[in-house]
């Protein structure tokens, strides 16, 4: 007599893997039915009886060529099943078929922004396709600050009634930690160029930190939460975006020849954090949703010493959301990337919807 | 062809009068019919048709008396429909009849802490009950810091597979607001005694400061805490609580009196307070679940006045989660009592409960 549902998984990267992990350890009454397993865009594991996939020995199990989108929803909606897809790929092909996949009664779990925080169109076309009887469910908590409660208690106040007043945080793990080193209560001569360096050394960027200095991650994050609150943004580029790239090394093709000539720009940022010293406060880089000023926006901003944005530590995420009933802010603060962790935020959801459809 | 749930509700003080008039308001897809509503322990509204009650005038609509338990259950069951009861009180003899409702298939949402902190056996039985197909649903996020996302976070944490590795937290707005003011980060001679005075003025503590002062408010959170984290808490006086009141005005009968005599006992907590304040640590009252040193305990603790508990300000509650997979700790903050945010977490469990139970 118990419930189950089937779920086809995309991607065994980082977040991946660690989710195909978390999911085989799961001990819930729900049978969670692994149909479909993509390990990477060319192989995947799946029968055409929809025999569940070994998550134990799925690494060295022999693999089939990836199905086209046509043909994986094809393939689910053969089985007659409630249904869900993880998708642990960044890829945007997949995330532009989602409306496809939720109107056929297929439900998304997924820590991929794509969909999310490109043009409106695409998310107004997935929560409208999803508000119809029969369709498809969307979560995608692991999309801002990984396994953070940020996205379902934000929903949740604005479905019960409360109003965003003012979301501000600080969303990317990689430029918490660059800051954080940057710009500390205690005086320090350290160089903007050399945190950038180190954190690079360390893991902490993109292979290429440019991708990270755009902001543009950020951008993206902050207009899920802006959208979530009631903003209507077009897109994360239709907002002002502080890029910490020097306009002069924008062109530059390879990272190694921006890295060599960042320290030229050093005295520039420098002159900023001094400043905001002087006024007993840190630099932090922080996306900003403002309703009363009617802006979203993402960039430098100066924070007192005794804020709590001020007082974070190594590359955690933070959030801090105002409204009418907190007007003391409501704050979330913890690792805001990682594999275990953005893991459990989509397996999270991933049980959420399942509670919800599994028959 | 949309969805409808039954809904009883309990209840109509602080917390209750809020979630009715939130309830309300909602837009959803799911509609709720109100078919019982018991606006104090005497009065009620409903209809052996179970007409949904008008919301917007229940204040004035003429009553019957309140059904007793086994009446209402039986009441509830009457219309063979998904149920849910949302106790908005403080109720003991209610919360001791959850396991009844929960078997009988009605789901329980509320903010009253009674049934998940008083023996480890009712807790058991409402749980053990609620596994069963077709049995109650229960949700209780309110329990634990109002509105704010701590109890649902952390059962996904432990669900996904993470380990507890300790808990920390200001679970009190009234202990929260005394030690804030109390015990800062720059030297201050104000006296205990004239704080408790104050956030008695302001409305902060219960008509008698010792219902607060005694530590078993936090006591109850912590044990709702620890038994989500695998610890399985006797009940909330089976470990060390330490009470604020001194030992010889326990046995004082009247709150007036007890005021009275209470900077007699200024000069002991000021006496802690110096040798925290000369380490550079604030003290704050704090419920700790502590995995490693296999102990729970609810106390006054000392923190470094760069610690986010030291950074806390007016009522704010705030929870630190350390686990497998946050070794920093996963924090959150904000108020932890107030009847719109109360009824906010309440009211986002019950839609929770209706997502999956509708039909
Ligand atoms: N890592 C984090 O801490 C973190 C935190 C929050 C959110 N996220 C998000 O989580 C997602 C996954 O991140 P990740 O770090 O796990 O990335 P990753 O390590 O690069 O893994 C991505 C995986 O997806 C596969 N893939 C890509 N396109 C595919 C396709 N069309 N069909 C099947 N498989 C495909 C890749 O295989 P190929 O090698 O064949 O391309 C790879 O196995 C991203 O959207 C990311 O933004 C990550
Ligand atoms: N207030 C907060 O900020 C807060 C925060 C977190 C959690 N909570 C919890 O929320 C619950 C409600 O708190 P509250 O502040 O709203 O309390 P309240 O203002 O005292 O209201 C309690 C209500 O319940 C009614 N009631 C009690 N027993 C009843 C019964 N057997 N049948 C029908 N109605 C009954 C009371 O009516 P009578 O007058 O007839 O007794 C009263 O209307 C409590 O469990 C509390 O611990 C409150």
């Amino acid at each position: 007599m118990s419930k189950s549902v089937n779920v086809a998984i995309i991607g065994s990267g980082v977040v991946g893997s660690a989710f195909i992990s978390q999911l085989n350890g799961l001990k819930t009454a729900i049978k969670y039915n692994v149909v479909y397993l993509a390990k990477t865009s060319s192989e995947a594991l799946y029968s055409s009886d929809y025999q569940s996939v070994d998550l134990s020995s799925y690494k060295t199990s022999a693999t089939k060529p990836t199905l086209g989108l046509d043909e994986l929803l094809k393939f689910l909606q053969g089985a007659k099943k409630a249904t869900i897809l993880v998708d642990n790929t960044s890829n945007a092909s997949i995330a532009d078929y989602y409306p496809t996949f939720i109107k056929a009664g297929i439900s998304i779990a997924t820590p991929n922004k794509k969909a999310f925080s490109s043009d409106l169109k695409t998310w107004n076309e997935i929560f409208a396709n999803s508000a119809v009887p029969g369709a498809g469910l969307v979560a995608h908590e692991a999309t801002v600050g990984a396994g953070l409660p940020i996205i379902g208690p934000l929903r949740d106040l604005i479905t019960t009634g409360d109003k965003v007043d003012k979301i501000e945080g600080i969303f990317s793990g990689t430029l918490s930690y660059i800051f954080n080193e940057f710009s500390t209560t205690e005086k320090s001569d350290v160089k903007f160029s050399d945190v950038v360096k180190v954190a690079k050394k360390l893991g902490y960027t993109e292979p290429d930190p440019r991708d990270d200095l755009n902001g543009l991650d950020v951008a993206r994050k902050v207009t899920i939460l802006a959208r979530i609150s009631g903003f209507e943004v077009e897109s994360p580029t239709s907002f002002p975006v502080e890029s910490l790239i020097p306009k002069e090394l924008e062109g530059i093709e390879s990272a190694a020849e921006f890295l060599e000539k960042l320290p030229n720009y050093d005295a520039d940022i420098q002159k900023i954090k001094d400043e905001a010293f002087a006024e007993n406060k840190t630099l932090r880089f922080v996306g900003q949703v403002d309703f009363k000023a009617n802006k979203v926006s993402v960039g430098i901003g100066k924070y007192p010493f005794d804020h709590p944005f001020s007082a974070l530590k190594g590359s955690d995420n933070v959030i801090s959301i105002k409204t009418e009933r907190y007007p003391n802010p409501l704050i979330v603060q913890g690792a805001g990337a990682g594999s275990e962790v953005t893991a459990h935020g989509v397996l999270a959801d991933t049980i959420k919807i399942a509670e919800r459809i599994a028959n």
